[in-house]
């Protein structure tokens, strides 16, 4: 990857790039009474005064951290995929990662288990931080100047944290009409409203956006005007919709244009099932050529600093080990880190090394974009299985969806005007119904109503239910599929 | 340890034990409107689905986890000090904990690497915190029916949780006087006052807390009057005290009279260096012989359930873990769940399943105990030579101190009086001048005012400062007093 180590470049981020860019908005007059209050904990404090230049022969007799002496890991050991894996089969080339006590003094890694088991920093460790930062630059490249990345224990740690720091009593949030449930179940105990958003198969409508901040009535809306808005740009949770680029770019100047801050919850990024892929048999791409293929994320068209991306490696290595990262402006990442000093802290020290001694020490950027191709692969299988096993075994007459272009999941819309008592019964009574039947027949699918902030009760026009292929086992979904089928021509009275 | 499987009991906190006692105290009109406002989420409510009778065959196109095929650690190895370690060296007899990705199917474990590594429960594992729960049956009993336990990513989080579910704003939180700063620097953002009590060497002082609460004046003291107090029992931290079993149960009578919920934050628990030891070469304690050699803990004398008991594995396993655990009323309990699912979700799986397959499945509670009383007697060994390079090396007409009985910390008492310049620099500013010596003498030791709430911004009478015997090396901590006492000797003008 480029770099560049010119003075002037020390603050960008770690890592330098572009010339003429700006600093990033200042949003601190945005922050809660509870975030803008918090100053440095004592705890890091002691350490900042043990780093000062001068300091080093100090002997501390101030952190009461615990004695190495008495981790009783003494050292660990990973089978991974080895840097060389085949594309096709990752499991056939295996390698041991062996991490122990004292591998930084021995010159092994820079990262060891001594250090892994020990308290760590508000940020993350300085190694897999590092790593990160530089797959940020290589994949969004953020076009503004004081930019920064901090570690979190996953994105919906980072989506508490980010609530509280914005949280003061009132802030309105647009949100996608259907969406990630933890995003409103987190918001609404905090005191935020919520603005359901129109989308089509692409997901957010800019000009319905525009529309309706523009002629905003506090008064008629019962909320604020937003001053937020929370998206899942990638294989969007549930509906399944990707916007293009063009969109995106059109969404961005909507929020710059009423200036709304923006959450960006990509945890399916590298689930793109529609790059063009080489010729049979042909190198795999670069990591270069790789981030170039994918369709851009907000971050990396966000020349104000209004964009708090959060990534995972949930759905990419692991989500138990509960790491994610977030990207944001230096001044909400340091407000970030003030959260985790007096709540988690950190992620796990032996999450972290795990994934650095794997990403960093094994596979580098290069291998982990083949990683990441494998496994979006396998996904783009399970799904093309799923569209199959829907044209075989659902009613057409009832049932319409799209190909998802990206993530987990597919989105089902029913026409329950079909229904025979559609004239009596509600949508809502239709949408159970038919989530009754399918369990009866053996499959679980997630009605629409639950990623809606009012959960349906205020009425619905649509029906519509989620089915995930990223979980189950491929051979699995075909009958899992037809259950539904049955379940739906059981309730329309269908043959 | 002893079980009881009749129907009766199957709702006490997973284990059985007490006859006639009664429910916890109902706190839920003390939760904060974030706290009590919080649903079920929908995420957890389609695993509840999946978990009712009946659907054990149903097909689960619900929940997005990525599929264990695409999780690349296929195995874990772990050394560890194996069950049979000796006492005074559990190094040379070590063994590999392996983990495999299917160990359950095969027989080798009820906990494997293919859950660890998935989505878990907001609770954490029911495997590690069923070893949890027995861990505190054992050791605390507590004397009430509906206690339960959650795991936790260590007791900064939990701290965290338990104030955000408590803090409505006005709650003032007795703490002792000198006390850790996380303890403030979570609860003043959310909007807690905090109420110094004094202390004596052995901690609080029930009498003098009794009298303050009973003629609380709001107005004059600026705050509501308290109905938290926040301790930290065993080797306090900074003082080192550590309340007798008398003491202690005078201060839950007074927290009962003025109905205060207690937050008890006891990492330090197993560090009590005054048991009796058996005779040379006698058979280490069983661990019920070893929990019953221990000071009880406010949980085991927690009739009311009105305790908040935060333990952590931070200092008898691993910081950087970030596992911990909760025991409270099961109201209470409940309420941390919620938020969990909604924040950190659980601990990390690779911590979870490290701890459980060491704890549970090589060295069972019996081999746990030998490992706290092998590194209780390391830290006490350390304690002993910092005692001893305090007698050899601080100037005793300056410096007074008590060995601690617990914990990892000394805490040393100036006499400020005997100062030169004692009339015309305030305590802080000798404070400060002790401090700046010390660091120019190569030691980092920790000023009093920054354990109080107000950084002694409103005066103080004494002049303090806390040094650790925990994270040093042994061999160093004789230079690092030597360096100190200088310091002082430097300060006061002593020949």
């Amino acid at each position: 990857m480029p770099t560049n180590t010119s003075e002037s470049c020390k603050q960008v981020g770690g890592i330098c790039g572009h010339a003429g860019l700006k600093p990033a908005t200042d949003w601190r007059d945005r922050f809660s009474t509870e975030a803008a209050s918090r100053g440095d904990a004592v705890m890091q404090r002691m350490h900042a005064i043990l780093a000062q230049p001068g300091n080093e022969g100090v002997c501390s007799l101030g952190p009461g951290a615990p004695s190495a002496d008495f981790f009783p890991f003494f050292a660990a050991e990973y089978t991974v995929p080895s840097a060389g894996f085949p594309d096709d089969a990752p499991a056939r080339c295996t390698t041991q990662l062996h991490i122990g006590m004292k591998d930084v003094s021995e010159g092994v890694s820079n990262y060891d288990l001594s250090s892994a088991l020990q308290y760590g920093v508000g940020t993350g460790s300085k190694q897999l931080l590092g790593f990160v930062k530089e797959h940020v630059k290589i994949f969004h490249n953020p076009p503004y100047l004081d930019w920064d990345c901090i570690l979190t224990t996953g994105n919906t740690s980072a989506m508490d944290t980010v609530m509280r720091i914005f949280g003061q009593k009132g802030v309105t949030m647009v949100i996608e009409n259907h969406t990630y449930p933890t995003c409103f179940e987190t918001g609404l105990p905090l005191g935020y409203s919520f603005f359901p958003a129109k989308m089509d198969n692409e997901g957010l409508l800019p000009d319905e956006l525009d529309r309706d901040l523009s002629s905003w009535d506090e008064e008629a809306r019962g909320m604020k005007r937003p001053t937020m808005l929370y998206t899942i740009p990638t294989g969007q949770n549930p509906s399944g919709a990707t916007p293009s680029a063009d969109r995106r770019r059109q969404v961005y100047a909507v929020a710059q244009k009423h200036d709304l801050y923006i959450l960006e919850d990509d945890p399916y990024y590298v689930f793109q099932f529609e790059q063009e892929a080489g010729p049979p048999g042909a190198a795999p791409p670069t990591t270069q050529q790789y981030a170039r293929s994918l369709i851009p994320s907000y971050l990396s068209m966000d020349t104000d600093g209004r964009v708090f991306r959060m990534d995972s490696f949930a759905k990419t290595i692991s989500p138990g080990a509960r790491v994610g990262w977030v990207t944001a402006a230096r001044q909400v990442v340091e407000r970030v880190m003030r959260v985790h000093e007096v709540s988690t802290q950190h992620p796990s020290g032996i999450s972290q090394i795990a994934l650095y001694r794997l990403l960093h020490d094994e596979w580098g950027h290069d291998g982990w974009t083949r990683w990441m191709l494998h496994i979006c692969e396998g996904y783009k299988k399970r799904r093309d299985v799923m569209v199959g096993a829907c044209e075989a075994s659902l009613p057409r007459d009832v049932v319409s969806w799209n190909a998802p272009a990206a993530g987990f999941f597919m989105w089902l819309t029913i026409d329950w005007h079909k229904h025979p008592q559609a004239g009596t019964m509600s949508t809502h009574e239709i949408e159970q119904v038919i989530y009754d039947a399918a369990i009866r027949h053996q499959v679980l699918v997630v009605p629409g109503s639950w990623f809606l902030v009012d959960q349906g009760k205020s009425g619905m026009d649509t029906v519509f239910f989620r089915m995930t292929f990223a979980a189950p086992a491929t051979n699995a979904i075909p009958n899992a599929v037809k259950a539904l089928g049955d379940a739906i021509r059981e309730v329309f009275k269908m043959g």
